[in-house]
């Protein structure tokens, strides 16, 4: 039986490599191949699943340095179907992909917003006057390159081999432990697992009124391992909150939360219990 | 006397839309002359004030549909020394400026990502097979547009009267109450005004670190209008917390919380006391 996992494209970026874990993690633990699906973008990549285009999709949650990919959050909530069937941990190591014979010769510098600031030490101490030019995707960067002899793309060291471009640095990230989380989404219901996430939103205008769902884990002694705060996009300062507890969703302590979640959020939504997978380069 | 505020530019961006906006306000309450400084970068422009470049700076803090301006947090924790001398609300409506005849003609949309998101579901609806390609200011799109009769740039009216380029569609914005909040940072003091920010980490390794914080805000009776979480960019899952509570920092209800927090946080950084400006376009 084969599987079809969505993730942004096109080849090389480092969700492809999430989405190559998770489809070896998944032969292991179930025998199941999987087809990959690329996606131009995070949203068309949950719609996939959403719309029955794919079973799975692999997306980015969270990067250690530059924080949360917000898109994911927003859409997850939007699209309130797809439930957290496994979380998977990449190490992310940036190269400095360019024709350029070194660095003297570069002007421009293309990659993605979120690469380009995770190297921003490094692009302020050995390219100071370049420019840089955000992508839709670290692989889009490479487009660039043929045709512009004094462009370099920050992209991962796998895309250098797959488009046969050459890396002048490697890496070139300013904190070594750079790692992105994914989750691997999907329409099953979720519920094994040590991790649980959940999403909630408050009534409107009540002063405090985040203290009481807060109140409510640390009463049980459940240890929340992420609080995320988006917003509600109706008006400035109202919130959604994204959270992450160390329990499973069936057992008795995280049953009782639930029900005492109910009278103090105004919309709650639970994403499922999963495990974290760490993956090594 | 004359002030110099910086502001990210060049020309036409929202951001110096807010810093005009801080300068009426200067000239109101204080007399003073202020003249602008535009800077490449939201870095540049807080580190023109650390530096003594600058006396003011006036950086996005949240939007109300995109969520926070994560660089902002980022370096103001950094940099330490800044202070928050006033807040500003600015509401932010969306042209499409373009050289081409109709929307029939528009094969490339540029802009600041932000502003991409901001108009997704239009873009979607009207220009469903564009290519969407981010700049680093909404300025900065307004460049493609002469040279490429088939672009067009999503960016503010006042850009579009600047800078002479026709305006085929307005607002445009997924959201008719899309405003950004701004901060005015200098090296005063600030210790007065209705709110009051700081942000702090926690000691690392302990579950449950981040309830004992709030609960001190919580057992006062302060409200936290806003909380927002940022990586240390140490290890995946460590968080810097970032607070917004109603309250003046010299009040003695602040002052016990202050002491409060000392022992249950790692670094406790206050960035002063200010108040909320809501300006009308």
């Amino acid at each position: 039986m084969t599987v079809s996992i969505a993730h942004l494209g096109p080849s090389g970026t480092y969700a492809e490599s999430a989405a190559i874990a998770c489809a070896r993690w998944l032969q292991r633990t179930t025998g199941q191949q999987a087809t990959l699906v690329p996606c131009p973008s995070i949203i068309q990549t949950l719609r996939a699943v959403a719309t029955g285009l794919s079973q799975l999709a692999v997306v980015p949650v969270e990067n250690s340095i530059e924080g949360s990919v917000t898109v994911t959050l927003d859409t997850l909530w939007q699209l309130d179907a797809l439930q957290i069937q496994q979380a998977l941990v990449l190490p992310i190591a940036h190269a400095l992909l360019s024709r350029a014979p070194d660095l003297a010769a570069i002007q421009t510098v293309y990659s993605h917003p979120q690469a380009l600031a995770q190297c921003q030490g490094w692009l302020e101490q050995h390219l100071p006057s370049v420019q840089l030019v955000p992508t839709n995707s670290t692989t889009e960067a490479l487009q660039h390159l043929d045709a512009e002899p004094s462009s370099a793309a920050i992209s991962s060291s796998r895309a250098a081999e797959l488009y046969h471009l050459p890396i002048l640095f490697y890496p070139i990230n300013d904190h070594p432990d750079n790692c992105t989380r994914f989750w691997m989404l999907g329409l099953s219901p979720s519920r094994r697992g040590t991790h649980t996430s959940l999403a909630f939103s408050l009534p409107a205008n009540v002063p405090g009124a985040l203290m009481k769902p807060l109140q409510v884990f640390a009463e049980r002694g459940i240890n929340m391992s992420r609080i995320e705060s988006r917003p509600t996009k109706r008006s400035l300062g109202e919130y959604l909150f994204f959270i992450d507890i160390e329990a499973n969703l069936d057992s008795s302590v995280t049953q009782e939360v639930m029900v005492a979640l109910e009278p103090c959020t105004e919309t709650l939504k639970v994403f499922g219990s999963y495990d974290i997978l760490r993956v090594d380069t």
